[in-house]
């Protein structure tokens, strides 16, 4: 119910009167210019492979991404945008970069390990051998049973990983039935989730404070998680802490199921198991030219002090090369304003496009921009979330719009993989559905005809619909991102597909010009409600 | 043509009336021990376990397979069988071992490379750097061209590999369409394929004895070929010679597609590609007790004379455990002939297992066994055969039949992988066919029953059906084998299911069984003609 009336008042109160879809233009003309353009001179694989092959992943607060930051900055420069820049969004934390790892077992036999380390967690000082033990740490019963047991050990904390054959295809492209299911809303009528249950999470938060120095002291070598995955695919992220000042505990590394499961299977037979591990890290204090976005600009004319905007994530997990998450999204945006000033277009409104650091620590680039542009709470200090994790906090502060607020027409993200635009998320704008319609007209043959009411999480976009400014993401193909790219050690260039980037390329550029000459502002949801107070 | 003229005459010549099927008695009361065995008291996935997990790959010429001969030998008199015992198929070549590997990039970026080293090729001598090179090596012309260029650098040799979206699934269980399909015989009537290239081949093979020695002239650290196979599995088979005296050139890995790929892109862009690699092997001169086939009876009553055998090749590639390719086979093997004894079944003719060495460089092992105990030629010393490569090579001596050659009443294989079996291949036996189906009736709903006139080669009943004697290989799901697990270096444990195990262990055990009892041999094809004098 709260849906539905979201969306009536948003007819009622919006700014300005939303375009109905027929009064909508499509400039038809500059869809033939974006059209040729993108099929007959697109750069968009050139400029992934650089950001992929050359540069490779691009932790936030690492050097890469740093290097990452530069290239991108002269890149949109060379091409004719203006006023291109990069922006410091510290303070974040730690600089890391993996420049070695290595695992393998040397008993009962010889076998090089499928095992990355977990970001921000420390190298192992040299070449280490150790026992291979399984241990369940839970608890503090667990702590206290283990004491004193685990000196020098390479400590297995996972049961086995269930593997399955995969009868179903690892890639996907939708089906219409899939976007109509997309397409259409259902709420839900089932019985309400259980609650979020605050104790039990400190619980767990306050046995994880215990947990690392408890390793530290039992010197551990290195602790080993199984990875979902398989097939020679590893899921990792961080482990440790880039904060500073926090602890990392020892050297953590994600290994390949079916190498965890086989040492599990002969620590179950009680086989002796010997490793051998190394990690090399380069683990620093920070940078702030490491923790980055990246702006620049095609200046409007007429209405140049209002803005449309569009990116994705410059940051990327280190495992792979962060091609499809979100080097992709990255290319398309940059190809996208590439091919706008290569055709000569002159928007109205000043087009600007965002590279953000920090996405997955918490699209913390696109708050750091939110938050000193656009709209900011004063920080909150109220007792009650001293001690507590920032999502549990609830800042009751007013919401302070600042001058940008009212003039950003909207926000258009890509950050779903390296698949084709299928349609829009409307994230709940009805006004803005009906005019993102119109526009995927000329682009229904090459596959792009679904809007939804919907709303997406999970990405940059989220920032700006927070703060009542319209953000919106693209959907895109799920292809084999979930499967194998999403987060893993095979998230690489040749998981991208060309005739897809060069499609969702196509469509970015074409909803930007849109946005940027159209006569009004993209429509707005009513501003989002404030916390309520204490 | 010929197919069909081979059948009729089979069923006239044959030593034995063949029993129609309608005849042919199945045991059912047999087959309710053998079902309740192999469904309450399996070890087919233990067995299966300590093949890879504890024993790992078995490389033939290897102390491991050494070490699985004796395993598996103890194993099988444990469990009652008699005269296990272990047989040299020396003189076989060198013993290889892989102890470590690794490859990395250091130069632009830091990346742990997944790069496997080809058997029987030399280690690195230490670690070693050097500039990654790409050069096409196919011809003289290409020696000459690159004489002098690849002083200390690592040689990329092909072009890179195509990936694709996996947009069917990675495994597949076969339809009622598919075993259709596979039960219908079809005569081709296109074209013939065109003859082989004898001039080309030799050309080839010329060029091969050429191209090792330049490798280790121009002083390369080592070789890397691009692996077919995506997402970190990769291909991974023999380089090098395993025949003493023959040369091996310098180290030879093969890389996985993605990474290959990657370093490809930044060599054809002209950037500095630094790699740093070792390879540490265990390359030695031949033992004899590394090169084995293992045999073990449970002995014959009032036709003990007469044998049933039943086997799988125990030797396997040395990337992944060999675990579908063939611990899979070896194991319900070894459990068909666990539940005969466990039940007190008491067989009429002598049932051997064998478990085979040397299958993948050629069946060696089925055919030292043939050759030393069932039929044999003089060897030829025919001078048009010299220096021709033994698959060449016509060999006109007649084929000498032995003691044993009328006393198999069949050879029983297993070597598609870890899937269940759907039916079996008769190898154009149609009377045998007729047999098999009926001792199928009580695995219908097991999903066996399937048979077909059609053969199948590649593995160790093609060495029994060469000389006449009934070989046969079981129809089974293809799952992920050719997709995932054969010969690549995710051959492991996890890729084989449990109920398919205990599934093919109960219908090998019902074949082996009802072989042995009944009153007959198995029929016979005609003997395979004589090759055409010179």
């Amino acid at each position: 119910m709260r849906l539905i009336s979201l969306l009536v008042s948003s007819l009622l109160v919006a700014s300005s009167v939303p375009a109905l879809a027929a009064d909508e233009k499509v400039d038809l003309a500059l869809v033939n210019k974006i059209r040729d353009e993108g099929t007959s001179r697109s750069k968009v694989m050139e400029t992934l492979s650089v950001l992929t092959d050359e540069i490779g992943p691009r932790l936030t607060g690492s050097p890469a991404l740093r290097k990452a930051g530069e290239w991108t900055q002269k890149q949109l420069s060379d091409w004719g945008l203006q006023n291109a820049q990069v922006e410091s969004i510290a303070p974040f934390g730690r600089s890391w970069t993996l420049e070695k790892a290595s695992m393998r077992m040397v008993a009962p036999g010889n076998l090089e390990l499928v095992a990355i380390p977990k970001s921000w967690t420390p190298g192992t000082d040299g070449v280490k051998r150790g026992k291979a033990v399984y241990a369940k740490l839970e608890t503090e019963e667990d702590l206290a049973k283990w004491k004193g047991k685990l000196n020098g050990v390479i400590l297995f904390r996972d049961t086995p990983v269930a593997t399955a054959l995969h009868m179903t295809p690892d890639a996907k492209r939708y089906t219409d039935q899939d976007l109509n299911d997309i397409a259409n809303m259902e709420f839900e009528s089932g019985p309400a989730r259980a609650p979020f249950d605050a104790a039990a999470f400190a619980k767990r938060q306050a046995f994880g404070k215990k947990l690392l120095p408890f390793l530290i002291e039992e010197k551990v070598i290195a602790t080993v998680n199984a990875s979902r995955g398989d097939d020679g695919t590893i899921f990792v992220q961080g482990g440790g802490s880039y904060k500073a000042g926090e602890d990392t505990g020892p050297a953590a590394f994600v290994m390949s199921a079916e190498h965890y499961n086989r040492i599990y299977r002969l620590l179950e037979k009680k086989k002796d198991v010997t490793l051998e591990v190394e990690s090399v890290v380069n683990f620093g204090d920070e940078d702030p030219a490491n923790s980055i976005n990246v702006f620049a600009e095609i200046p409007g004319t007429d209405k140049k002090d209002e803005v449309v905007m569009l990116g994705g994530h410059l940051d990327s997990w280190h495992a792979g090369t962060g091609a499809t998450d979100n080097a992709a999204g990255v290319a398309v945006a940059m190809e996208a304003v590439r091919m706008l000033k290569a055709i000569g277009f002159k928007p109205r409104r000043t087009i600007r496009i965002a590279l953000w650091g920090g996405e997955e620590q918490g699209l913390l680039g696109s708050r750091h921009f939110i938050n000193k542009y656009v709209a900011s709470r004063a920080e909150s200090n109220d007792p009650a979330d001293k001690d507590v994790p920032s999502f549990m906090r609830r800042n009751t502060n007013p919401l302070v719009y600042k001058p940008l607020h009212g003039k950003i027409s909207a926000y258009f993200n890509l950050d779903n993989g390296g698949g084709k635009i299928r349609g829009i998320y409307a994230e709940n704008n009805a006004a803005a559905k009906a005019i993102f319609d119109t526009w995927l007209a000329p682009f229904h043959d090459l596959g792009a005809k679904t809007s939804t009411m919907k709303k997406t999480g999970s990405t940059d976009h989220v920032s700006f619909d927070a703060v009542g400014v319209p953000g919106f993401q693209f959907i895109q193909e799920p292809m084999d991102y979930f499967t194998r790219t999403h987060h893993t050690n095979i998230d690489v260039y040749d998981k991208v597909q060309k005739g897809d980037m060069m499609q969702a390329s196509m469509i970015m550029a074409s909803f930007i010009a849109h946005t940027a000459n159209r006569d009004e502002l993209i429509p707005r949801k009513p501003l989002p409600p404030e916390p309520a107070k204490r």
